[in-house]
Parts: C-alpha cells; structure tokens; sequence
C-alpha cells in the first residue's frame, strides 16, 4: 500500500529517518508492500513544502543542511506546521517539533490534527504522551488510526512496542533503570577523574547535553521519562512533577572514588512501582554493586528493569558502542518500526 | 473467538501454562476476546486423554501430581501422542515432550500432524528450531497457521517476537550473551570460593542441572540456543555441531580468583557474527571486565545483546530475582504469549 508522508519538524531525527526510509525503500516494498512519498515538510527555519506527488527529499535535505528553505519544492504556499498537515494529503504524520515539557505543545495540536485528518502520528515527543496520553490515544481509537512514541524512552529501542505486541496481558508492578544518558556519562567521566563541570562541557561538546543542563542534572529529563512509562504501561496517569526527584549536583568526586573503593558506583536511577492504587515514582543518586545490572551501565548507556507478574526481571539495556553515536539515527529507528507497525 | 488446546507433554512447564492460562482466563476474554477449552493432555508416563467438551483441569493436574493416570478423563480411547493430537478437535498445539538434541524427534513429528491437522503450534522444545525450522515455517505457512518457539531461548522472554514484530527491518550483524543459566550459576558460585563439583552438585539440587550436566558446562545447550537464533534471527541454518564450542570445565578455582583481582569474571561466552555469507558462531569462557554488560549477570541470569544496523548495541537480560525462581512460570509465559500472538 502507498502512503504519503508528512514531517513536522525537520532536525536531525526527522533527516536521518528521511534517510532510512530511503535505505530499506526496497525491503518496505519488497516485505510489506509498503511504498511512500514524501508529500509534506515542516521545519523550523528553514520554510515550508507541501507536493501532492511527492517532494525530492534528496533536494529537502541538501537545501536545508546548507542553509536554505525548501519553500521553492512546494506546489502550494504553505506558512505554517498544521498548513503543511491539512494540505499535505499524507496518510502518517511524523511529529518532531521541539519538545516543551510544561505543556506538550504545539506538538499536541500537530497530533491532534492529524488524527482528525485521518493519518496515523507517531512522535518522538515526549510532551505529547506526559500531557495528552489518554485523550490522544482514545482519539486515535476513533478514528481507526495509531497515535505511536516508540522513540520517547530508550531512544528507538523497542519497549512500548515490546509489552504491547510480545507481552500480552504481562502486569508491569516495577520498573527500575537508567534512562538518561547524560547524566550516566556525566557520572562516569567522573569516575575516571573528570570533574563534574568538565564532564558537562564535554557532554555540551559532543551534544548530548544543552547549553543549560539542568533539564538532565536535576532529573527532570529522567521525571518525565518516567512519568512516560507509567502513564502508558502501567495505565496511570503520573505528571512529572508527581514524581519524586533529586539530581547529581550533589554527588561529588569524593563520592564516586569512595563508591569506587567499594566496587559500587552512584547512578541516577530511576524507579517506579505500583503500591495500591498509587504509583510511587522517583528519580534520584544510588549506590548499585556490581551485582545489579545497571552497574555495567557505562558512559551514554541507558536502560531498564521490569518487574512484572509473569516475568520478574526483564532488562532492556542500549549501550554504547565504540564508534557508534547512536543519537538521532537510533531515534529515527524507533520512528521508522512505529510506522510499519502502524500501517502494516 | 473460542479455542480448543491440546497439550503434548504435561511436565512442569505445560502444566505451569495451564495455571497461567487459569489465571489469566477472564483477562484473556475481556483484552482479546479469547476463550479456550484443553481438550486433549498426552503425558509421558501418566497416560493420555481427549474430550471435545473440555478436560476439567484441575483433575488432570491434581492426578498428575499426585501420581495417577489421566485416562479415566477421557471420552474416547487414546493411546499415544499422536492420536491425541488426531482427535482433540484442537485448534491450537502445545508441545513439550523431551528435547531430543541429535534429532528433534518426536517433537518435530508433532510440530507436523498439528499443522496438518490445522493448528497452531507452540513449542518450547529447541530441537524443533534446530532440526527443523524452515520446513516446519513453510509448512504452517502453507497452512495458514502459525510455528511459534519464543521459550526456547531465554526463558519465556520476548526476544524472536521482538526482533519479529517490535523491529522490522533490523538487520542482524551478530549476538552475544549468555545463555545458559546453570554455567553461569557454576561460574557465580566459584567466584564466592566454591568447587566447580559442589557448584554442579547446588544446580543438581535445585534441579536446574541433570545428573549428567554435559550437556551445559561443555557448552552443548549454548551452541544450540546460538544455533536457533542464529537459524532463525539471521535467517541462516546452522547446526550446533558448526558452532565452535569449548565448556567450562578448564576454568579453575585459580583462575576465577585471578579474574576477581583484575575486576573481570569468567563467563560462558555465546556469540554469532556474520562473516560475508557465512555465520561464525562460538561458545566459550571469556574474560570480561566490569564495561561489558555481561559483567553484571550474575547466578541464572542470562542475557544478549544484539548488533542490528539501526539499533548498534540493544540488550535483553533475564535476571535472577531473590525468592522468585524463574524456571517453569517463565518458560510458560513465553508459550502463552505465543498462544496470543498466534490467535489474536
């Protein structure tokens, strides 16, 4: 089946999946019949681009990774995002705006319509999932079309799309992990000798960590991951700002070397648990021996532990890989499975 | 949709599926709208029965359990595998005889007169896989049925049904884990200052090795997982007896304490890679130090991590949890998630 895509939102996420939809074109036809156009683009700077048969994306890439606007490629003026989605004729709408934690939007919106306009959404965003989980998922249900976000924890490892397809009717009672990997590299860096300061420049430097990092130090990264998973697997809404949550700014060298003597190490971990009707979250500095499989957790790894009623310990873990900055080619991953499972 | 299951093999880990499936009973009708009758047990030496209205379970595992013959539960006079599997009106198959390692016999002989007979069939037996997997594949795809194994790796974790519909496209460069819990328990156990024989005779004790425990510590039960994952995630048949296997018995006490003091641990290391068209596949004990995510597996975990050409580094891991002895319940989840993934 052919179907028209639609970007909202034109970073490195979104290009590099406009890449590996055009690496695995062929096994898309070939395996599931499944063939595509690109019919519409969003970015943030750089204009607008709506084409009804198609838009060269090998131009949209070039144009915009020199600088320049893709307005020229579309056949229709288009002045903003939800332009781009009603004018767009697209089947599924890839949602990568900037993510704002305090309110979910515009991505929201940019959900919202296209759901309305009958395409399938699949977002990395997680403001999208903390603040409007339920209403967009029961709205996508109306519809007949799939609201998707495999991308939001774990980059684009399967997790969501695990415990819904290859875990029926497991309870999720706990899940315990490292699921930011700033911070996890902040702490390791420290552990050989770095100070903290230094080990944030270089997270800065390599770009994992903002020009502010207080989003990933003081765990608001990590709460809202969090609040993620215990809203969709557990079934409970959980705001971030109900959970619990301390940062590393208070970990300090002594503290790892001491940690180190005893073969333990500090890592923001991360934790949830259903205790009654209430989910009791967190996000705080512990200890972990090396006993405990965040312990091998090095460097810009991240991963989690489930507790649920059918299996008592499955860990998923995304570790680093020399050479290999995942990043946004493993993001665009989680984006790309998102959308074969939606129209498969 | 109703459906009636037939059960070949009735040891702990079947009967350990027909309490899940109690359990899990109401949930399976309001989630997926699946309800079921067991309408045929073959047991290995506690006779055979079939009952087109439904077997009462409980009778069939309290006289199991209690040592007595299950024959009086029958409508019509059955006397082996096979004639069970004829005349259960079942539309779905589990099967759970004995491994056979040198030729998947009887199980694959099951495998095929339920597909033939129109059922789905789920097996936790591995000998199926390696001996058997492509044409028992085209077989139930001729069928328009389903061949399912998730429990032969891993315990009942999701790892074929991830890779299957949770990664779509993921290519698979190589793997690398553990896989054998009891070495790895063996391993653990000499690390904390006890003989390899008394660590054989603790895992014979709490029945997680045979009183013939070759077939683990020589690394047989590895190079046949590595064997299966590598037949069936790599689309590549290979035999156990093409994976280069070493076991555990050269590491001594000395050795391991050597490895302490350097901060490594010795680990039964299953690793497959593809080489140009070939598979190079390998068991054997390998050092490993505290980056690597094997390092924190310790007793009966066992894990793996996978190289895929959009996911570098992705790990699953089953972990050992205090007073919860994985073993049978986890071993039956992996069949009754296949029971839903092939049904619903």
């Amino acid at each position: 089946m052919h179907h028209n895509l639609c970007f909202i939102g034109f970073g490195n996420v979104a290009r590099s999946l406009v890449r590996l939809l055009e690496r695995k074109r062929e096994a898309l036809e070939s395996k599931y019949g499944i063939t595509y156009s690109v019919t519409g683009v969003a970015t943030g700077s750089h204009g607008f681009a709506v084409n009804s048969d198609g838009i060269d994306v090998r131009q949209a890439l070039e144009k915009v990774e020199s600088g320049k606007s893709i307005s020229l490629l579309s056949t229709f003026q288009v002045d903003d995002s939800l332009s781009v989605i009603q004018h767009s004729s697209a089947s599924v709408m890839f949602e990568n705006s900037p993510v704002n934690y305090d309110t979910g939007q515009p991505a929201i919106d940019h959900v919202k319509a296209a759901l309305n306009a009958g395409m399938h959404a699949i977002t990395a965003n997680k403001g999208t999932v903390v603040h409007a989980y339920r209403e967009l998922t029961a709205l996508a249900e109306s519809k007949g079309r799939k609201f998707r976000f495999e991308s939001t924890v774990l980059g684009g490892s399967p997790l969501f799309s695990t415990f819904r397809e290859a875990m029926p009717l497991a309870e999720l009672i706990s899940f315990k992990g490292i699921i930011n990997a700033t911070t996890n590299l902040i702490l390791s860096r420290m552990e050989d000798g770095e100070s903290f300061d230094d080990a944030v420049k270089y997270c800065q430097s390599i770009g994992i960590a903002e020009t502010d990092p207080s989003g990933d130090v003081d765990g608001w990264d990590a709460a809202i991951k969090v609040s993620a998973l215990a809203t969709v697997l557990m079934d409970s809404p959980l705001k971030p700002q109900e959970v619990e949550r301390k940062g590393i700014r208070e970990i300090t060298p002594a503290m790892v070397n001491q940690a180190k003597a005893e073969k333990k190490r500090w890592k923001l971990v991360a934790s949830a648990e259903r205790v009654g009707s209430q989910i009791k979250a967190r996000v705080a500095p512990e200890l972990v021996d090396s006993s405990s499989p965040l312990y091998g957790m090095m460097g810009s790894s991240s991963g989690l532990t489930f507790t649920t009623d059918v299996l008592p310990n499955y860990s998923v873990i995304i570790s680093e890989r020399e050479g290999m900055k995942g990043g946004p080619e493993e993001t665009a991953y989680g984006l790309f499975a998102d959308f074969v499972s939606a129209v498969k």
